[in-house]
C-alpha cells in the first residue's frame, strides 16, 4: 500500500485548475488507501466529492491551518460525515496530519481520526455522521457571522444527496434564506446512490433545484467533476446576497472503474489488491500540499462581561419557573454580551421573549422547527456564544438526535424545556414533557436541573450560562410559591434540605412541582405526629448523593421520591442509582406518572397521577408500616 | 352561555352551500362556547378553519358516524390538534356527542374530550398536538389505501400553517408524492398567525405553493372562507392522480370582529361576556345536523394467517441478531399477511430487506427520513396492519417525538434499532445507539426487548408481532454465538438463567452483547473457583423481577449489571427499580458506557468501555471483597 512511488508534482501554479484536479486525485488515492488500511470506511462516498473539496479547499476556503481556533477562519462542515477519508485527505494536504498517521490510525482505538469526524480534531467544528445535521448546524455558525459579528468568514457545507430526504435539511435551508445567510454555501454531492440503492431523486438536479429555489435559496447546477465549473460556482456563490446551494452531479466512486457509479459499494473498503489497481488507475500516490489561503482578520473588540443582577422574588409569591427563566435570561443578556437565544415560535410561553424584548439582536426565532433550534444553538456554540434554546419540554424530543450529537460534538448548549409533566393541565398529554428527564439524563456529559421556585430557577439559569456541555433545565407551567430567599446559593450537584428535624421518620424527595406537594405532605404528616424531611433535588444530574445518604441514614431508609415524569429514567432512577453507588440501603416509594394523563386542572392531574400530598402521605405510611429493609 | 335561542335552520337542502356556511357558523359558535366553558382552548384557531371543515364534512367526507371502525370510512386527521373545539363541534353536528357533554366536559378530568384529540375517541385515528405529525401519520394511512388495499377511502388532513415549518411535513409531502397518494388531500389553514406572532410566510400562498409543487404534490390556492371555492377545490382534489394540497387563505378568529386576524389571541378562550358578544355576531346558536355521507363499502376478503415457521440456528454458530431479525421478518411476512415493513434507506444493514426480497409489495422505503418512517408505521397501524419499522437505534432518536406521540395515540408499532452501543466499532459514536434504552423505556406502555443471540431474536420478533403498544427491539451489529436451541421459549417479561449452581457467589446480568461477555467472565471466575450465575435479561421492560430477586438471594445480593448503553435510563436503572420495587436488598456493580467512545474494533471498544469479561471479573471481585450490604 505504501510502496507506490510518488507521482512527480506537475509544474502548475496554485492558481492552476490542473493542480486542483491533481489534488482531487490525491484525495481519492488517500481515501482509498486510508479505508483499505483501516479495513472499513466509505471510499466511494469520498471519491464522488473529491473534486468538490479540492476546488473548495484550494481556491476558496480561507483558513489558517496552524490556528484552527482563529476567529477569522472560514468553516468547512462535512455534513456527509461518512466521507471522513476525504476530509482527512484534505487535512493531510493541509499539513496538519502525516500520511503515516492516517494510514496507521484511521478508525483505530484511541485515535482522533474517527470513522466520522468529531471536534476531537481542532479543524472539525461539529460531529457529523447522523445525516441531515451538518447543514442545520452550519446555519447556526452562519447566523453568528451574518447577524452577530458582521464577520467576513464564510461557511461551506458538503452534503450528500441522501440526506436531503431528512426534513431537518429543509428546516435549515428555510432558515438560511429567512436570515439571508449569504455567507453560507452548500455543496450537494449528488452521486445518486445511497446506502441501500438509488436515492429517491437520482440525478434529477432539476427536482432538487426546484426545492431549493422554493425554500428561498439560490441554486447552481454543475458537473461535480468539472473543476472549472466547480470553481466558477463557488466564486459565484460568494458574490451573492443569498445562501447558495451548488447541486453537483457526481458519480459515486468516480475515478476507479472497479466501482464507479455501481451499487453495492456503500461503506465498503477495497481489498488491498483491488486498492492497488485503483491507485494505479488514479495515477498513483501524490504528495501535493494545499496552498494556504489565510483568512482576512478583522480585529474585534469583545464587549466585556458585566456583573449579573439577578431578578429577586419575595418568598411566598406565586411565580412560575418559566417566568423566572425569562426574567433571568433577560438579566443575563445584559451582563453577558455573548449570550444568545434561539426560540421555536413559543417564546411568549417559555418566556424566552423577555430576552427578546431587551436584546432583539441576539434573539433568533426559527419558528416551529425544534431540530433547527437545537442545531442553531450548536452552531452558535461553535463560534463561542452562550446559546440558550427553549421550547416546551415535550417538543425537545423532536430534537433528540441533535441533542445526542451535540454531546459528541462537545458543544456547549443550554436547553430549557417548559411545561413539564402532567402539571400542564387541560392541554393534555401531547403537550406534557413526561420523557424529557430520561432523554436528557442519558446524554453523555449532560447536566439536568429542575428548579421548584423562581429564586432557584434564577440562580440555576445563571449557573447554566457558565456550564459546559449539554445543560438542561426543566421548567413548570404554573405558578407556585417562592421558597427561597434571593441570598440562597445553589450549585450543580446540590440540593436543599427544606425541612428536617432530629427525629425524621421519612424523607420526601421531590423536584420542581413535586417539591411543593412534598412540603404539603410533610405538613400533613407533622399534623399526625410524624416528622418528615423534605429535600429539593433541583440538580437531577449530577444528583446530591451525600444528602440522599444522610436522608436514608436519618430515616432508617424510608424515602419517598415524587416526580412528574414517567417512572423510567427520571428522578426515581437517579435516586436509586445514587443510593446504589454509595452502597446506601433504603426502601424507596417511587411516585411517578404511571398512567396516560388526559386533560384536567394541574392540581387534579397531579392528584390523579398519584403525586399529590395525600398520595405522598399514603406512601409514607406504607414505608412506616412495612418492614424496613 | 346556553341561553341563546336557536336560530331557525334555513330551508336549505343539504346540497346547498348556504347550509354549509351556516354549519360553519355553528362550528364557530360551538368552538367559542366550548372553550369559554372550559376556561381554556383555542377558539381563534378553530374559527379560521370552520368553513374548511364544514365543506369537507358535509360534502366530501364519507363516514359512517355510527361505525367509526368501518374499514370503508374516510379518515379525517386534525394535524393542527389545538383546533379540537372545531373537531368536537363537527362531532356534535354528526350526532356522536351532545352539546351538553361538550359544554360540561371539554378539557375536564377524566373526559375523552381532551385539549388535543386522541383516539380515546373512536372517531380520532391518531393523537395530535405536537405540530407536524398529523400529516406524516396520514401518509401511512393513505399508503395502506393506495398500495395495500386498493380501497376507495380518502384521507383528509387539516394542517395549520405554522406546522409547515417542521421538516417532518416536507418528509411527508415528499413521500406522498413519491408513493402517488392520490387518496390524500391536505388542507392548510393559512391564517398567518402563529402562537407568538405572524408566521414566517404569512399569507404568501405563492411561497407555499412553490414548495408544495417542488415536493411533487398538486396545489390549489383558495379563499378559505369561500365555501364554493372550498367545495370546488376538494372536488378537484379527489379527481387527481396525485396528492393535493389545498392552500386556504383564512383569517384567524374569522367571524368575530373582537379578535379576527388579531395577534395575542392564540390559545385564549373568550371571557363569558365577550363570548356572548361573539355568539351574537356569529348569528347565535344553531342545531344543524351534519348530513351523513356513507362510505362505499367494498367487501374485502382478508387473507388468513398461516402458521409461523421461524428460522432455526445451530447453537454455537456466529450470527448477528440483526440478521436473525431480517430472517424472521421475512418468515413472519409469509405467515402474517398484515405484517408490513417501513425502512429508512438502511434495509441492507438492518436486514429488513430480507423481508423486501420476498414481500416487496408490503415493504415501504421512505429513504433517509426517520420521522416519516415512524409516522408511516403509526398510520399503517391505524388501518390494522402490523407495522415494523427499522433503522439504526441511534437514528430512532430522530423520531422520538413521534414515538412519544404513538403511545398517546395507542398505536401498535414495532420498532427495531440495530447497531446498538459501542459494539458498532469503527464507525464511531455517531452511529452508536447509547441512549435508546432510556428513550424507549420512558415511553408510556412500551415493551423493550434486547436479545443476545439469533434464536432469541427470532422468538422475540415473533412475540413483537403479537404485542400491542410501542414495542422496541434492540439489535447488535456483530455476529455472536447462538446460545439457545430453537425449541427454547421466550416471553415478554422473561429472562434466561444461562448458568447457575447451588453455591453462586455473584450474579452477572447482561442483555444483548454483554450476555456474551458475562458468560466469558463467568468462565474466568469459575477458573478461579468462584461460581457465577449468568442471567440473560432479554426483556428490559417489563423486566423479570422474580429472577432478579432469586439472583440476589442466591448471591447475598452481589449483582453485576453490564450494558452497552450510557449508565442512565437503561438496563442498570431497570434492574435497580425492579429490586427496589420488590424490596430486594442488593449491591449492584453497574458497568455501562461512561466515556465518549471513538472508533476501534467492537471487542476493543467493549473493553475500553469497561464491559468486557476482565472488567466483569474485576467488578465481581469488588463485590466479593467488599462488605455485603
Amino acid at each position: 500500500m505504501t510502496s507506490h512511488p510518488l507521482t512527480p508534482t506537475p509544474h502548475t501554479s496554485t492558481d492552476d485548475l490542473g493542480f486542483v484536479a491533481e489534488l482531487a486525485q490525491q484525495f481519492r488515492v488517500d481515501a482509498i488507501r486510508m479505508s483499505t488500511a483501516a479495513g472499513s470506511g466509505h471510499p466511494t462516498s469520498s471519491l464522488s466529492a473529491a473534486d468538490l473539496v479540492a476546488v473548495l479547499a484550494a481556491r476558496h476556503l480561507r483558513y489558517d491551518w496552524g490556528e484552527p481556533s482563529s476567529a477569522g477562519n472560514d468553516h468547512l462542515i462535512l455534513s456527509k460525515g461518512h466521507a471522513s477519508p476525504l476530509l482527512y485527505a484534505l487535512f493531510k494536504a493541509a499539513g496538519v496530519v502525516t500520511d503515516h498517521q492516517l494510514m496507521t490510525s484511521y478508525r483505530r482505538l484511541g485515535s482522533p481520526w474517527e470513522g466520522h469526524p468529531t471536534p476531537v480534531l481542532p479543524w472539525v467544528d461539529v460531529a457529523t455522521g447522523s445525516l441531515g445535521q451538518g447543514l442545520p448546524d452550519a446555519v447556526g455558525i452562519a447566523l453568528a457571522g451574518r447577524h452577530l459579528e458582521d464577520a467576513p468568514y464564510r461557511v461551506w457545507v458538503l452534503c450528500g444527496d441522501s440526506e436531503l430526504a431528512e426534513g431537518s435539511m429543509w428546516e435549515a435551508l428555510d432558515k438560511a434564506a429567512y436570515y439571508s445567510l449569504s455567507n453560507l454555501t452548500v455543496v450537494v454531492d449528488v452521486n445518486r446512490l445511497g446506502m441501500r440503492g438509488p436515492t429517491e431523486l437520482g440525478w434529477d438536479l432539476r427536482a432538487y433545484a426546484r426545492r431549493v429555489a422554493a425554500f428561498g435559496c439560490r441554486h447552481l447546477e454543475i458537473d461535480g467533476h468539472d473543476v472549472g465549473a466547480i470553481d466558477a460556482a463557488l466564486q459565484e456563490a460568494a458574490d451573492l446576497d443569498r445562501p447558495t446551494v451548488v447541486l453537483a452531479q457526481t458519480r459515486k466512486g468516480h475515478g476507479f472503474s472497479g466501482f464507479e457509479d455501481t451499487g453495492g459499494w456503500h461503506g465498503k473498503p477495497l481489498a488491498p489488491e483491488l486498492a492497488e489497481r485503483a491507485i494505479i488507475e488514479l495515477g498513483g500516490n501524490r504528495d501535493l500540499a494545499l496552498p494556504q489561503r489565510l483568512p482576512v482578520h478583522r480585529p474585534v473588540t469583545a464587549k466585556p462581561d458585566r456583573p449579573v443582577v439577578l431578578p429577586r422574588y419575595p418568598v411566598g409569591a406565586n411565580i412560575a419557573t418559566r417566568i423566572a427563566f425569562g426574567d433571568t435570561l433577560a438579566a443575563l443578556g445584559t451582563a453577558l454580551p455573548r449570550l444568545v437565544v434561539v426560540d421555536a415560535e413559543v417564546g411568549n410561553s417559555t418566556h424566552a421573549d423577555a430576552f427578546a424584548a431587551i436584546h432583539p439582536e441576539r434573539y433568533f426565532d426559527v419558528f416551529t422547527a425544534e431540530q433547527q433550534m437545537v442545531a442553531a444553538a450548536i452552531g452558535l456554540s461553535v463560534r463561542g456564544y452562550i446559546p440558550f434554546a427553549a421550547t416546551f419540554g415535550a417538543f425537545l424530543t423532536r430534537a433528540h438526535d441533535f441533542i445526542r450529537m451535540a454531546a459528541v460534538s462537545r458543544a456547549n448548549i443550554r436547553l430549557v424545556g417548559t411545561h413539564a409533566g402532567v402539571e400542564v393541565g387541560p392541554d393534555g398529554a401531547s403537550q406534557m414533557a413526561l420523557e424529557d428527564l430520561a432523554m436528557m439524563r442519558a446524554v453523555h456529559g449532560s447536566t439536568v436541573l429542575y428548579p421548584s421556585d423562581a429564586t432557584s430557577t434564577s440562580h440555576l439559569v445563571e449557573l447554566m450560562a457558565r456550564c459546559d456541555g449539554v445543560v438542561y433545565l426543566r421548567a413548570t407551567r404554573g405558578a407556585y410559591p417562592v421558597l427561597y430567599e434571593a441570598t440562597e446559593t445553589f450549585e450543580v450537584g446540590g440540593s436543599k434540605l427544606l425541612r428536617s428535624s432530629t427525629h425524621d421518620e421519612v424523607a420526601l424527595l421531590g423536584a420542581g412541582v413535586t417539591v411543593h406537594t412534598c412540603l404539603e405532605a410533610a405538613q400533613l404528616l407533622t399534623d399526625e405526629g410524624i416528622c418528615a424531611r423534605v429535600v429539593d433535588l433541583y440538580s437531577v444530574k449530577p444528583i446530591d448523593s451525600h444528602t440522599l445518604q444522610e436522608a436514608a441514614k436519618a430515616t432508617r431508609g424510608r424515602l419517598v421520591v415524587v416526580e412528574d415524569h414517567h417512572p423510567e429514567g427520571g428522578l426515581g432512577d437517579a435516586v436509586l442509582a445514587a443510593l446504589n453507588h454509595t452502597g446506601t440501603t433504603a426502601h424507596v416509594e417511587h411516585l411517578a406518572v404511571r398512567t396516560r394523563p388526559g386533560s384536567g386542572s394541574p392540581a387534579e392531574l397531579i392528584d390523579a397521577a398519584g403525586l399529590s400530598a395525600r398520595h405522598i402521605v399514603a406512601a409514607s405510611h406504607r414505608l412506616l408500616d412495612g418492614a424496613v429493609p
